[in-house]
């Protein structure tokens, strides 16, 4: 097919098609591209977040009698760190038996369960540290956060061993809860200032089935931004003897609670915050089958989209707030693009695919996931970026830890449980989101299907998907079509598959009775593209990026003799890529024609009215995610476009 | 004359030839530029900044019984700002008798001296307010940059006006402080963390003959920096009982004492500082006769020109430290360029001019007064910008006064005696630096010279000199051609004369014997110019701005009817220009050939691989200097070219 010419008009159009995940365990990735990551992660990042966790004092310092003169001062919300690390450990455990990490799970839950009150209170620093404060200041002290992570940690942990252990204390943990938060007379009417809660609550309405956190979960999000009067983090502000005015943050748009929810149209404050109430809002939308929150998921979707993200998929551009700003205020060397806003994008377009297979959804998940996400994490597994710059002049590396250390853990979490993203099923369908070479098990309705696809994805577009059914079925199988392809085919069982009239939402959609033996051949084609900016973008006025199939390129010091700020890259000119397997764990390499601006005939001059001289030169470039793991140097995403014709 | 092939290098090689300035009160402006704005500044801006201070209480919180409770807090230095307002005033007193003004001089010399101790000292601040305090921070309370600017008032006000008021109590203070201050013995071995009392030393020596206040200059000169141990700033702080590692500014390199002036190569710290600093060097070497002072500031020079310069000559691109940060960093939206340090730049140059007639002098001269100085006032004389950015979002403006005031009276000062930059001259020889409308009366040797410039610069290169004398006179008359002409030619008597042969520094020396009625004709070409920045200023890559003669050119929101960052130049195109008296006082405007990409089909995307559509649009720009004094509005100096070749 020539040109794809799907628009996201037409594709709103259409009727909604909703799905649930399959889950990690069932997606076995046997690629090479994730696979070793994968196992990276299992080997050593979980064991480095644990013992970096333990060197800093995580499980020391807060002693049931921690005093300020003992030593060193536990952050305030360290206990989420710790319970997302459960978190990814209870996803590895699920698909890899480890004793050595069971072990560390085991100790980590007791160590938690050590803190529960007898009114099923838990959280270790208003227990160990400040006690008297407990609920005194929802804005800032991440006091339900924590409880989220804690929840999720629990569901995890369940999920992955069948243990209740973590389960009941953390269900006695959110009846207390649901017992002090609502509308009710004698109860507070607060939210947290760090939405998390929220999303949390509903993963264990869903494991639980108890109705009430379900209930909670949809207090907190729409009691949010309640303006009283008074705003909740006013009141909240006086009874502690401070001035409401003197909110360090200035505008409650930093914690989206400035108005209700379904009062706000644009996607303001911080950026994890914002993703982490977007997804409870999707999955608001799923479970009280509401289709108000997913038009308010809809507007904050085209927002953030349209205006407010790096080409990575990378959110939050200001270091100030740790989030948004203005409608096309990208810069590439201030770029904060948290690690961890990345990752609660990724997480909000996984619950907007489960309410519709729309390809806008799988393509920043796509996005996100194989640039400002992957970019996080060093090859070896072990030091991370907290931000991700689209620009470097060479001081920005990864860290072993973090002083407040949220991001780690996170992607180790999103990696962990990687699997989860790559399909969605319903009772008729299977979609398939994501390309990687894998073995799944998938029911669609009663029929177990078992899924392999044969890729070299991202490296190469070509996708062989084998089916295996234990009796024929009808289904139909839905292979997105990336929004950066522009070329494509579908064969089934070796004939040519009709694709532009099966398309749905960039889906192409084939539906027919399946049996073991059958298999669909999809090209995308992966040609080296020239990716330009919104010219409301001035941070990228006048320059390219380059980009082959999902993965965004930049230029990189080590690989390139000339400072890298001197580079031009002509309009046309050719571009080669090739496969280089000793380069950063094997990675697709792209040289291309490109120029160099002579600096030695500016005799001292800073401006002049003569162009720069250039000559002929050979960039190459590398995939954005596998930068910083060489030799430190500048490192640039988009590159000035040469300006003259010859 | 074509392409004048002048370069920096040659020039270097031919011997110095020094002058001094013509007093500001010889030079009679009698343009259709300059002219209106010296009104303007007597008429309003004198009084406007006196206004201000009043209101502002820099008269009544002074009192000798000043408590905190009492009200309104002064400023540590608001002094500086009387003084400086005291010295614009006296040079316009010098030209313009003006009995309210006057009368305002007057009155602030009584004030002023109300402060002065019986053992001669003379510091508002620490003898109302905290006269424990004296002498006990030289690092951060401007103590003798006060004395500094009392100084430049007084030696200001006895030249306008003969009388010795002032300037007796200031020498009772000078003397004082040189008993202070020094090597020997008793005496304190320190120095002011902002310089700006050594050059005014020196104006005080050149005024009263008194070697001592030349000697006390160059001491404070050659003990900065000097690291003891321990420094001086360290054992001041230790004796506040403060340690010396929490300096604000964490390096010492902020006031340019990290190291002896001597062994410092690069142009570091806060702007203002360096630039008063590198001032009083120049005049040094002058006064002493000492060529290592003139190589040290040939080095700074260097560093300064070709790596830390933005094309307006503004300077210290960085608000934390209110100066430079590293080569070639100098992004446009955030650029402080304070207007304080533009006139510090020009007050620097003209003084390195005076050791050596080099047109690369009068070349940053010309750039940063025309640009980076004139913008900061407004077009009625009573606003003012202390930031002077290339690139605004539409939410910079000038404002009537600030916090810290130091910008408004540093521009009424420089422009209040604007006369004394367009000529120097010697024994031998007149040099011209600047051409403007004017008739000044000049002395060579025994002879006087009135030398008339006709021209409507710099809106047009023609400029013809006439000349009168007593008796014919054997003079050389040196020309300035500027570097941005590319094209210049002279006629003497109307013949023509031959420029390249007699070309010395970029000057055109012309040696003859003159008399009444000679005249000289000098054209320079003045074409709009497409300049471009060194490859190595990332943030002007890709970029062009306009510029026509001196003035460099922008665009704003007001003229141009799409977002200015979309506006495209091509590499060639047509760039007209007209005189517009309607605009701004009358400018000349330029228009061009542009494009304008677009944005309607983007459709909700923010990157693409197809190309943005453009249509053709004829831009609008008007001098920088010029910018925000009509609609309030974006603006950018930059333009980005247009990329294709269509």
């Amino acid at each position: 097919m020539d040109q794809l010419s799907l628009s996201s008009s037409e594709a709103l159009s259409e009727a909604r098609r909703g799905s649930s995940p399959v889950a990690h365990h069932a997606v076995t990735i046997e690629d090479t591209f994730w696979a070793p990551r994968l196992q990276t992660l299992r080997d050593r990042t979980l064991f480095h977040i644990y013992e970096q966790m333990e060197q800093k004092g995580y499980f020391v310092s807060y002693k049931h009698d921690w005093q300020p003169e003992k030593g060193r001062i536990p952050f305030l919300f360290w206990e989420s760190d710790i319970t997302k690390w459960l978190e990814a450990a209870s996803y590895s455990l699920a698909v890899h038996p480890d004793p050595a990490l069971e072990a560390l799970v085991d100790k980590t839950i007791t160590f938690l369960a050590s803190f529960q009150q007898p009114d099923g209170y838990l959280n270790i620093w208003f227990t160990a540290v400040e006690p008297e404060k407990r609920w005194t200041n929802l804005r800032d002290w991440h006091e339900l956060y924590c409880a989220g992570h804690l929840i999720e940690g629990a569901v995890a942990h369940f999920q992955a061993t069948g243990k209740r252990t973590l389960l009941d204390i953390v269900c006695r943990y959110a009846d207390y809860i649901d017992t002090t938060f609502g509308r009710e007379e004698g109860k507070r009417r607060g939210y947290c200032g760090h939405e998390e809660i929220e999303l949390a609550l509903i993963k264990l309405y869903r494991t639980t089935g108890e109705a009430r956190y379900l209930n909670l979960a949809r207090y907190f999000v729409e009691e949010r931004g309640q303006n009283g009067p008074p705003h909740y983090f006013d009141s909240e502000a006086r009874a502690r003897g401070e001035d409401p005015a003197d909110f360090w943050a200035r505008s409650y748009e930093y914690n989206q609670s400035h108005v209700p929810i379904r009062e706000q149209h644009e996607v303001v404050g911080h950026a994890v915050r914002a993703m982490y109430l977007y997804s409870a809002l999707a999955d608001l939308a799923r479970e009280l089958d509401d289709e108000s929150w997913l038009a308010v998921c809809e507007g904050f979707w085209r927002h953030l989209s349209s205006k407010r993200m790096y080409i990575t998929g990378g959110i939050g551009p200001s270091a100030d707030n740790e989030g948004f700003t203005a409608d096309y205020d990208l810069p590439n060397d201030t770029a904060y693009a948290e690690t961890c806003a990345a990752i609660g994008l990724a997480f909000w377009c996984h619950r907007l695919l489960q309410l519709d297979t729309d390809r806008r959804y799988a393509d920043v998940l796509e996005r996100v996931l194989y640039n400002g996400i992957l970019s996080a994490i060093s090859l070896d597994g072990k030091s991370f970026f907290y931000e991700n710059p689209l620009e470097s002049r060479g001081r920005h590396h990864r860290q072993p830890w973090f002083r407040c250390a949220c991001c780690p853990p996170n992607i180790a979490r999103l990696l962990a449980s990687l699997g989860q993203y790559v399909y969605g099923v319903n009772e008729t369908e299977i979609m398939i989101h994501l390309y990687l070479q894998s073995t799944s098990a998938i029911a669609v309705g009663a029929q177990q299907i078992t899924l392999r696809q044969e890729t070299a994805y991202p490296w190469d577009g070509a996708i062989l998907l084998n089916i295996e059914t234990q009796q024929s079925t009808e289904f139909a199988l839905n292979l997105r079509i990336p929004g950066w392809c522009n070329r494509a085919s579908v064969e089934v069982n070796g004939e040519e598959f009709p694709l532009e009239q099966n398309l749905r939402k960039g889906y192409v959609r084939i539906a027919r009775r399946w049996q073991t033996g059958d298999h669909v051949a999809l090209k995308l084609d992966m040609p080296i593209q020239r990716i330009q900016a919104h010219p409301d973008i001035r941070d990228d006025n006048g320059y390219v990026a380059l980009q082959r199939g999902p993965l965004l390129y930049c230029l990189e010091e080590v690989d390139n003799a000339v400072p890298l700020h001197r580079i031009r890259l002509p309009e046309a000119g050719k571009l080669e890529h090739h496969f280089d397997s000793t380069l950063s764990g094997g990675i697709v390499v792209i040289q291309g024609s490109a120029s160099v601006l002579e600096v030695e005939d500016w005799a001292g001059e800073l401006y002049r009215a003569t162009p720069a001289k250039h000559h002929p030169y050979t960039l190459v470039a590398i995939p954005y995610y596998a930068w910083d793991n060489r030799q430190p140097g500048e490192m640039r995403v988009w590159i000035p476009v040469m300006s003259t014709c010859s």
